[in-house]
């Protein structure tokens, strides 16, 4: 039984921990192509595992992942055209988190952080959070924490994983980040010997629809993850964890 | 690694599984007080562990669950008052099945399962199918089955299970039957020193909102869960995943 | 002049009936095939018949019919592939059931009864219910009783009026429940020389999608109608009304 | 049995109707306070009047009316303040026009007329009708008449019945023409000795949200309704029907 | 810099005005075909020009234009076949319109004018104010006009204008008023030249979907703009200036 | 007259610029707190001003600007609780531009490009070109392009700008890039006098809802407009105009 996953505990501890202020924490994934060495569910198991270590650390409870995300885009994603990649509109998502963040707030709790595993769901998080918030009404006790687990990683860790500079957190779509974060979470859902062996995508600065989807390697994967491992894996996590653990503690006025 | 779960696949090996002809499953539960005894996950945890056993038996593949579902009833699922209940409005699921729908039929599926694990959510997971296909159109060669699991239970096992007659599904919230398959597929998950002793719950024909909270027994439980055991989790699970078996088998012409 | 009918109310009287605390009635039915013999407004008239009988004998005022509900299922009303059956979207239902109920809590409605004639409509009409109680907010002094009319049937009216056993709620779509109480209510609809001579309908517990039209019998009847009389529809109706009263009192504190 | 109304008709009648060529006509009304004389079903009761005595004419057929219209307007229907005044948003009756377009459609039906009885419904319709021919798509066999009945009143009539001149449309609210088509129609539903005696209501060419309440008289009658006759009302109805026969048969082609 | 105009204030400066209780004009307009004299802009630039002038007399301020409108039809906007009409959905425009109330109730607007260049409009507007003073609720201290601004046009005016009879406003789309209109406030969009000389549409009193387009005159304009000039069109923006300024002085208790 | 805008042409002249090829332009701006130097407009004005540069390079229409945009954020906006910043929820700017997408395919335009001036609208105003695509269907003949004009600022004019180090494209609202080109476009729109002096803003890593106001200058400038000036401002919109112009023919196969 894992003591910080919701779904594991009955209402009564639920109610226990909320009722004792637990941080409750939501992850928000996708399920879409990560090329051919990466599984499908790899945002969502991500943004899972991470906000797992980040509750452990301060007695926190983790809500079921949000599994589908906002629709892939080519130059963070691929793109909406690979098989595999199941999205839904924006609405839908918008519609999720207000649902969630409102019934969160129905339970008592009273600091929650939602917690991105996919670029393209930010800006339709935020909607989300809006609109609960306007449903809640002013004096609502209820501070949301929305973040990207990437975000977190420090520049020096960066420098100490790309030598030969970071090619930039856009083109981080299933390589060297996403794929050593997996080597240290669930390395046996990683085929190294898949990892296919191209160069960055080249995007311009504009979008074009439909898709141009020549623009995306027909792999999925953006830029190289050759040489992911699990001990980047472990830098990386260890940034984004302590990261979050004390943005929570800091901006939540939580004992560390 | 889990070969039949679509989030554990790569994009590859899940096109090449959906090239073959591969039977996809939406497993569709929620997040709902079952009781002090069974953990709020319940509905998803047995929708996809009953999906995997059936898409082992016939090479099919499991997406991720839906974990949300609609709002829980008194009469169902004790109603929305309980802490750690985590609703969504119709709509939003609604909109959720019928988007994850029609990304299904964009990856070339043409036989897809959505098992139901919350009786709340039938209504609402029907029109976002019909909403589906209406968007997808007349000519799509898709063919959707939804289920609730519970209804490929035989009445011999019931009589089995239930020798003093059996209380009807509709009160079969966090009692025996649910409590049984999870001892059967996640026996740590569930605390048989917190089943409440009472009688089962007593409804009117009609319902009335707000919510008559009294008519619900404190614990959220509607029958009393005394008596489950892995033993009779297994009769249940083994009629309900041979039922699934053949009637995919059976309505999408596969063979045997 | 049907002094129960809002629609035959000025203004003045309804406000004055409303002021001194009417419960109004909202029929909730349904444009939907019933059999060769008997008309495409079953539903809608049976559920207005009934509030009208119930508003009666405890001098409430009964609201326009909803006369359009939810898409007709294979199981329960033979299907949306039948020529007459006009229905509309789930989110259509709702919208208008929480608008009437919005609106009735406006006028100082304080118990308000929604009389669902057509199965396919109650979960639609739960959540509207429940988003007009939220529009409202948590201080209304609104109490809405939402029902089903069959359930208020007594078993051992079922056993009178089916010696053989009652084939269960799901195929009495145009069977000899709704038959006889249109024979009571409305004989000169009824066309008993067009009644089909089959047996009743098959189904698998799942659906299907499209819908497997084939598992329909061609006439829309679910299971024969032979043998209704209006005798019957009067002991039915009698069960119905007296529940229903009995209900509306009991909850309502309403003297009797 | 009235033979023009689908709702007393079984499927199979109606399918043959339809086949047959029948034009379908759909009233859609409201439930509107009509000042202390008239009852708040007076725009749906007229609508569907009217629409069955075409349909007599040409052989039609009356699908079951729109009980509830959009929100009353205090200068042409006293506005949402009164009591028994019962009106859905924008989006609803959008909606259910929407989707009622499209089932007739998917019948067969290739006439369709929309008879609206109450003024606010105009525009709501209309973006109904056109999100419905959106659904269907352009190479649809379909063509949809929509009208408000008053606009077949002859100038010539309405010289006969207001020889001091006609106080325009817009003031005809519970007023002269509505009292006298009721007076013709349902005598018995009309109070004569309740119509209120006082002059028009004056209103500025602009209106001011939220309501201006003490722009509107408090009976809610907007002119004076005394001098209303069965004889008025006869005539106002044999233009409107005679109107509308023959619109209907130039526009869609039938013999007379 | 002009000064009324919201978009050429800095927040600082529009705070400040907003404080001292500045009266706030949303202009409503549309892109839309206006005969091959006008430009398509018509109904913004005109609504635009007319607010600022009434803003400039009160000291006013007036936000950026709602640039698109609802969609044309026949009667009064030539219909949606035209190349250049640009038109929304009906709950497109009601939610502009929802989200800009509730935003200046933030602000701190306490008076607010939506002024309408476009017929269509009208019904969208009503109701997108009705759903903001919803959301915002019942104790705002908030008052909203609509207006048109052709209604402000005095009799006495349309007499000297068209001396052989007001064709009535339905049929002045792109005719003498809008024409007139336009050569004051923009006389270099306007091409004379282009005017084309046909007599005024015919419609009947219905309409019919998919839109007659025969009944349409190919230029787009329903009744001739000859005969427009400059001078009438002062004569008409004063009689909207000078009553739009007092109606708003009046019903907003400003000093004149 | 100015002949590159679709609000100055008349039907007839557009359908002819539209049947010879031309690409349409939407701008897309904001109504935003700019600072106190700089107008609530700036958005709108320099996406407009940007876009009619480049239609007439390459003989293209501009269509009307949307004014108001996604809800402000403080980290790139300054947040909603500024005055003036009047902002459209997530949903009513996705259906905007799906409405116009739509609207500009039904004219014939085979090429559009959505011109971005606030940076909060990219992610509906992506979901809005998506769903009109899904409206629209597969086989229409129309490319879409969506840009954020200042993407195509050069880095070595940043590097000219800012010898110092670009503080990020983030940080730049209403700071030197904003400033500099309002002062080449619009001049007299901008108070340099009122040019805050402090310096940037700094944000963490994560967002917290309710907005953490203190996170924000009172000013509403994310980082010093000072040094801004109209010669910067011509040597970014060099770079914009030169870069659209060249994307947009490259990608339409324009000949320059």
């Amino acid at each position: 039984m894992n003591t910080v996953r919701m779904d594991n505990l009955s209402w009564v501890d639920y109610e226990r921990r909320v009722q004792s202020g637990a941080v409750v924490f939501l992850p928000i994934g996708a399920t879409e192509q990560h090329g051919p060495h990466l599984p499908l569910g790899t945002d969502a198991l991500l943004a899972s595992a991470i906000s797992e270590d980040v509750a452990r650390a301060i007695d926190g409870v983790v809500a079921p992942a949000l599994a589908y995300g906002y629709k892939s885009q080519p130059k963070c994603g691929g793109g909406q055209h690979f098989c595999g990649t199941t999205s839904v509109d924006g609405a839908t998502l918008i519609a999720m988190v207000r649902d969630a963040v409102r019934e969160f707030h129905r339970h008592g709790v009273k600091r929650l952080v939602l917690v991105i595993g996919h670029y393209e769901n930010q800006w339709f998080v935020t909607e989300g959070i809006d609109l609960a918030l306007r449903d809640i009404g002013p004096d609502a006790d209820l501070q949301v924490m929305r973040l990207e687990h990437w975000e977190f990683v420090r520049s020096r860790t960066l420098d100490r994983i790309f030598p030969d500079g970071f090619p930039g957190i856009a083109l981080e779509h299933a390589a060297v980040i996403e794929t050593s974060m997996m080597l240290h979470y669930h390395p046996h859902l990683v085929a190294l010997d898949q990892i296919p062996d191209h160069g960055p995508a080249q995007f311009p600065v504009y979008d074009i629809y439909p898709t141009r989807t020549e623009w995306v390697p027909d792999s999925g994967v953006l830029s190289s993850a050759r040489g992911s491992n699990a001990d980047k894996g472990q830098w990386l996590v260890e940034d984004v964890i302590g990261g979050i653990v004390q943005a929570v503690r800091f901006e939540f006025g939580l004992e560390s």
